[in-house]
């Protein structure tokens, strides 16, 4: 490859300007580690006036339409930095591979949801997709997975990959205040966005959830199989209760192996105090994984934010043109073993329970009995007073038992005379 | 590259077991990685009789010298897992590159000693030295310097990054016993060496830091500007008064980057209950790092043993059979920026003081004055009683000051009438 690397730009916001700024003020250490010279030659993006905190040189192109950058033949390499699965996010890795070219990006959903379409066309033409920014941002676990990793067989994994959800929920447990009102202050902090759903509904932890998962299973990603629950209905009094039993509430995905299946899905879940993900706070991201031989390893830090994100795409760049690439699931995509999805109808584990009730006899009978019916044995149980006089909460922590039992059962509490809401459920890690 | 990888392993003990683990058992999931099929062509070790658990194909070759190993020219590749700064490891990695072949090591000493003067032999032959397990063992910290975090500036590490010396300090902490105590059930335990001075006394925490300080600064690798206390001195009651202050206390390796001066120091410190740093435990590792624009980032997990050790090597052995490839310290020798060392004179920062007195009038009145005359701001004191109407202990938590009042401070405490011992100082992270 020559001396200087030509870069095109598509998307100049938070990241894009990150990615600027390194290239710009970084640039002899860069040379130094990767004896190449790297040049921003062209860009894209909505609004050409906008001040966006940094200059570009006079000479650097700007393309109207992103797919045009991905034809001009001096360009070695695209960042896509736009976001979004479809349009023109996608078009211009298609477009770029066509051409030829090696293709960079932070975009989860793009991969989530194309993720081995994209790999065929990019092993066809030679070229390589790379997304360390896509999961967990600054951290650098795409890498550790696909590289560091390469000698184990990945158990299980699990990560707090959504920085809004982990603020929410950090801030909860610090401040004793509820899920709304923490959301609007996130969202005035710029934490989390306008319309939530995508964060706090789970769906942004499931998409960098099955990338993880396929990498670390050698699977064809498969978003369409993540079971998702987010955190809305996380009240105050489930976070203290938690903590009442050893426990913290965080929003995790979870992927682990079991024989031929494979099991992913994203929901709240009580982390016990000392496990390395229940002392994760704020924004921060971390991920947990048990390999075999390797044991048990932690990588914990920022998940997003301009200088993370760019620190990993720029890590991208620095890769593909010193030589150090891989495939883009780790293995051909001939070499992606589909694997069974395992429902959430089969999970089992402990489990938490919270029954909101009246403030009357026999009631407590009635769940015990209900459980025990169910063949759900209780580790431990108390009952606290919610409003003075009114209602009760009881809170049970099970033993191992099974998804079906326990969804039975809380079908059947919430028809006992007394039980005041349906009872709320969350696993135990 | 040819299809077939024909490999020959120096040291057979624990991590070379693990590697042909790995090597034997996990063939198909590395062949479908990394395209390739991994031979262990020959092996070298002190005894061909011993028992070690696994067994070699029939036609492996069996070289009494291992340096007879690097001159086969069927060898694709020289793994060294023998150990030792100097002598046969040395010998092995000068011929290894002489004659052309890639060197995998889990050698810290000899890295931290020679490794410039190797790298420069790598450079000139165009072959590469990988050590990703000479550091904290499975964890990816090597990789994740040199390759994850190529985009940033690092600011300062600090790593727990010796499992023995964190054993005993958890168990201490979590027993109540003293070191002596602990650290002969860790020889028993098989977690301390009979002769523990490597360990405890901080001399393989030095060699692995100023390795990561050399990648973290891209300045020569620089063993003998380490300063280093070990952790003989900890007592059970620091690691009490410390906890009540609010502090772990770890033995950390710390490097940072003021100008152009680096900092390479290694001492036991007490650190924030809330870091990253004080919550591991037992024999894990874990690296902290804050970088610029990444931030902070931890990785934790297994530093030592036959699996986690393995790993790293495995993965140090498909990196460069795929052709990704690093320079030994990151940049080209010619590129290591050559750093001012400084010195632990130079130190400044927050102190603990301990301080044992006889249960007499007027000490806690001359130490406070000496403090002050040296310019040393009190955060926090306490006063407690060691034995029953006989001697007292005082605690003084220091603002930020420099090292050579607080020696000077403890010199001239130490003489004050009814001052027991010499006052103990201890640096807060």
């Amino acid at each position: 490859m020559k001396n200087n690397i030509n870069i095109g730009i598509a998307g100049l916001g938070t990241v894009g300007g990150g990615v600027v700024k390194i290239i710009n003020q970084n640039a002899e250490a860069l040379y130094k580690k990767s004896g190449k010279r790297f040049v921003i030659r062209a860009v894209s993006a909505k609004n050409r006036n906008q001040n966006r905190g940094f200059t570009l040189d006079n000479n650097v192109i700007w393309y109207d339409n992103p797919l045009s950058m991905a034809q001009d033949s001096e360009i070695d390499m695209i960042v896509e930095l736009i976001g979004g699965s479809d349009g023109v996010a996608y078009e211009l890795c298609e477009y770029s591979i066509k051409h030829g070219k090696d293709f960079v990006t932070a975009n989860k959903a793009l991969i989530a949801k194309h993720g081995i379409n994209l790999a065929k066309q990019a092993e066809e033409m030679g070229v390589a997709i790379a997304f360390e920014a896509a999961v967990a941002g600054g951290i650098p676990i795409i890498k550790t997975i696909k590289e560091g990793l390469v000698a184990n067989n990945i158990k299980n994994l699990a990560g707090i990959i959504n920085g809004t959800c982990n603020y929410i929920l950090t801030t909860m447990e610090d401040s004793g205040r509820n899920f709304d009102d923490v959301l609007k202050e996130a969202q005035k902090l710029g934490y989390a966005e306008a319309d939530p759903s995508f964060d706090v509904d789970g769906i942004d932890t499931a998409h960098k959830l099955c990338i993880l998962s396929s990498l670390a299973f050698t699977s064809p990603v498969d978003f369409s199989s993540v079971y998702i629950e987010g955190i809305r209905d996380i009240a105050i009094q489930d976070i203290c209760y938690a903590a009442d039993f050893g426990y913290k509430i965080k929003l995790l995905g979870i992927a682990s192996i079991q024989g031929p299946s494979i099991t992913q899905n994203v929901y709240p879940c009580l982390v016990p105090i000392n496990h390395p993900l229940a002392k994760v706070s704020g924004v921060n991201n971390a991920i947990f994984i048990d390999a075999n031989p390797l044991g048990k390893l932690t990588l914990e830090g920022p998940g997003a934010g301009e200088g993370a994100t760019a620190s990993a795409v720029v890590a991208d760049i620095i890769d593909l043109v010193s030589g150090r690439r891989t495939f883009t699931f780790g293995v051909p995509v001939a070499n992606l073993a589909m694997k069974l999805t395992s429902k959430i109808t089969n999970h089992s584990g402990e489990y938490y329970l919270r029954v909101t009730v009246l403030d009357e006899t026999g009631i407590l009978a009635g769940i015990s009995e209900i459980l025990s019916n169910e063949g759900i044995s209780v580790e431990s149980m108390v009952q606290k007073p919610v409003k003075k006089g009114e209602n009760a909460n009881i809170v049970v922590i099970t033993h191992n038992c099974n998804e079906r039992s326990i969804q039975n059962a809380v079908e059947k509490i919430k028809k006992i005379k007394g039980v005041v809401d349906k009872p709320k459920v969350l696993r135990i890690m």
